[in-house]
């Protein structure tokens, strides 16, 4: 493999998973605007999580996204952490309105979109904050970008849920 | 960046993408145990697909990939596609019994990890069947890589569906 030929497809693959971040943020966003506040209020099937957890947990995995990147030193929205994240749905009751939720969630997308921007090639493959540089260094897997995989990952699954309320 | 550099991201993409795939495929066997007959004749949500449904359309859909890939020159179960892809849920009364395709997932899956294991990094990164010269030329993002990445991302939205009838 040719200088030139590794330095394309390192490009490449960045930009197939920011890609994949971005295109995945808009159907969440189209999806968002379907959906009214009673029907984030309802289960995505009997029993099952709600939409307006399923959103506030979307958000809190999303802020600690974030540190996991090294690109925040705190969580953005640490009151969420425990009702979305920590706990079940329905196991707080006192949860945020869903029109605050939704504002926050689209600060959020555009927070971390230019943050996104900023990130250089180098960096989507250097170790992210939650593994050792020992390990990193027998597992280089274990970078940022990748981490940004797994949440596309993480997000489509529930948006395949949300999309049920409709 | 140095040409090991560029060399060792490239292989890091291809085995990050390929990671989550397999991951991906152990969580839908997991799931699929999980799950009974009677389960997955039942509906993820009132009115939605049924699990059965999701089960062929997942198949149809690898099958149609591994064309896609250029790993296959016909679908290996091209029965499957009109009822689990073209046609909605519950349009075809007679589909093939859940049994026989939980035994065709598997074969499939273990014939997908097969072939993916022959693909050598310079093809990956090649462009798929359905994209053509020129197009490829200014769009490198569309190549065989970034069809198993969608594939993944497809693949998780729909098991986020299935866990529901747990």
């Amino acid at each position: 493999m040719s200088n030139k030929t590794g330095k394309m497809h390192t490009d490449t693959s960045i930009k197939m998973i920011l890609d994949r971040w971005d295109q995945s943020i808009k159907s969440a966003d189209q999806l968002f605007e379907q959906l009214s506040d009673d029907a984030l209020l309802k289960e995505t099937s009997p029993g099952k999580n709600r939409g307006i957890y399923l959103l506030g947990h979307l958000i809190a995995v999303h802020d600690e996204m974030l540190m996991i990147l090294d690109l925040t030193r705190e969580m953005q929205y640490p009151e969420l952490y425990g009702p979305f994240h920590e706990e079940p749905d329905k196991a707080v009751s006192n949860l945020p309105a869903t029109s605050e939720l939704r504002t926050i969630w689209k600060t959020q997308c555009a927070y971390i979109a230019q943050q996104f921007a900023g990130v250089k090639t180098e960096e989507w493959f250097s170790k992210h904050t939650r593994v050792t540089v020992e390990a990193f260094a027998t597992e280089p897997t274990r970078n940022k970008l990748n981490v940004v995989l797994t949440r596309v990952i993480h997000l489509q699954y529930h948006l395949g849920q949300m999309v049920l309320l409709k």
